[in-house]
């Protein structure tokens, strides 16, 4: 595997260390399997504030917050701070942040935000224009449903192939030299768009974007999916899993094994009544940030790709009654650093 | 000045050229003082499609083909399209660009995007990550009026203090050693809230975001103004250009007789009605990419500092009367690449 790999995968060369990461959720996320991991839930889902975007702002600074603390870093020491999130003009993310000063990148991945955060954090640090970055994102089933959906006084009835928003939020840290995790590779995802006009169908939407990028890792670096530990995509849901699972059975490629994805994983589809699964940039980000690279660290999973899927719609598109491209950005999340064998 | 000045500016390593550029715009952006500078003006602003947020995607895909075409590159050839623009969700950028199929990374920085673009493209280029990398946004008075304001037909009155956003696109490709215009330091913009909440002033609003980045430029490279041929901000406007001025006045600094707004240049101010100037993530950009890359690479400038300025609200902050955050990102361009003396 050459350091610069192809077009679209770039190798990092030096150790560059996830070296700090917190999550952030909600009351139903609190109540779900992976409950226990989030450092702190929030009981009323206001965090405080009087409305629900203010509440994804502080969910935002308590989540950062949090991973600065633990790696004992104070907020001006931070070289830049990259994240964004779900609502229009990304106002969970400018006015969650703002106060902490950072210089600040925004970015707009829809629910591939973390991957796209982490992913050019990285390579930010891999090239020393950083010391400390910075990766942040957010999302809040109130904000999203009233901004995407409907009132949530309305009550309207949800199809099945709908997925629940996860009111989360996940941050982390990059910096070389501080052990694992590391990031090892990243693969800039295509806007993929198979014509897919259901908003209440995301999943189908994104999971072409999941397999067009996971693939290209693949082709650009020559390992299989026997590499990795897990495939764990963003919140491709019950039915984007199935889609992306046939995709690569066409090309006879095996991931069924050891795929993972975050919106089946983090809300408990028996007794949370999700329909087809979670979603939002917060699902993927505190999954990541609460569950996977805390597994990486403890050592029960040495290889894993993160590829959060994003769907790149908006409610004005939609109602122009046009298709939903969607993205999906790759990092390889490693117990070791680049050289090391697999 | 160092490699690495400070936390927040980054000198480039290498010589880091903006290789190719193109501007397209709308009717009055065509009528006005540089008109001549587009490559392609639309005479009814729709640019062929049925709506205008189609027509604002169908502005991008034009800048882009014309910059590829330009330096003869195909799109494939492109690492990475670094963009994002006004709307929600950025469907402006996502509808635009997908059928290129370069691997994409969206940003969102309101109209500070294509310095945000050109800053993260000068940094993935100086780094050996990406060859070839893109950077692309647009605006289009018609989509932001109705997402931002009013619908065209209600024919609101507009504040004194108001502009106008510009219907207008500017792509750019950057590559090593492929002569001027270079792009020499970059530095990235910390969120300023001045508690300004009259989202139809935003050039009071953003002008503090550009005097914080600004100044931090000269605080980490200990150059000054004079260094410069032009200091030029995206679209300040007249009250914010005049609010800048005043600023660094309080510090002792001049940078009146170099300061040029994009706002303020893009429209003729006596025949066009425009209030307080221009505005839009496609008025910094198309003045960049069709008029001051232009001027460098003819030699009738030799440095200056392009810090385009975003307004992060959304019309929802604005009615839960929230104040708007800014931010600017600073590019310094030259004609001369790293190391050369000013």
């Amino acid at each position: 595997m050459s350091e610069r790999t192809g077009a679209s995968t770039v190798a990092l060369e030096n150790a560059v260390s996830i070296s700090s990461f917190a999550a952030v959720g909600g009351k139903k996320e609190g109540e779900g399997p992976y409950g226990s991991c989030f450092d702190y839930i929030d009981t009323d889902d206001y965090f405080g504030q009087s409305s629900f975007e203010e509440a994804e702002s502080a969910m935002q600074g308590l989540a950062l917050q949090n991973a600065l603390e633990k790696r004992k870093l104070a907020k001006n020491e931070l070289s830049f701070l990259i994240g964004g999130d779900l609502l229009d003009q990304c106002i969970g993310t400018s006015f969650g942040t703002k106060s902490f000063g950072i210089p600040f990148l925004g970015i707009y991945g829809a629910c591939s935000t973390m991957s796209e955060a982490l992913l050019l954090a990285s390579l930010l640090v891999d090239s020393g224009a950083g010391k400390y970055v910075g990766a942040i994102t957010s999302s809040h089933f109130c904000t999203a449903e009233r901004q995407y959906r409907f009132p949530l006084e309305y009550g309207g009835q949800r199809t099945p192939t709908s997925q629940w928003t996860a009111t989360a939020s996940g941050a982390l840290l990059v910096e070389r030299d501080y052990g694992p995790p590391y990031v090892r590779a990243v693969t800039v995802g295509k806007i993929e768009d198979m014509g897919i006009t259901d908003a209440n169908n995301m999943g189908a939407a994104m999971a072409p974007a999941a397999y067009s990028t996971v693939s290209r890792f693949f082709a650009d670096t020559g390992l299989s999916p026997t590499a990795f530990d897990a495939i764990v995509t963003g919140d491709l849901g019950n039915v984007g899993s199935r889609i992306l699972i046939d995709l690569f059975e066409r090309d006879g490629v095996d991931i069924k094994s050891r795929h993972l994805d975050c919106g089946r994983m983090i809300f408990d589809q028996k007794t949370q009544d999700v329909h087809a699964g979670g979603s939002g940039c917060g699902c993927a980000a505190s999954m990541l940030c609460g569950h996977f690279l805390k597994e990486i660290k403890a050592g029960s999973y040495r290889n894993i790709l993160f590829a959060a899927t994003g769907a790149l719609l908006s409610p004005t598109s939609s109602q122009q009654g046009r298709s939903i491209p969607s993205v999906s950005h790759l990092v390889w999340i490693s117990d070791q650093p680049k050289g090391a064998e697999l």
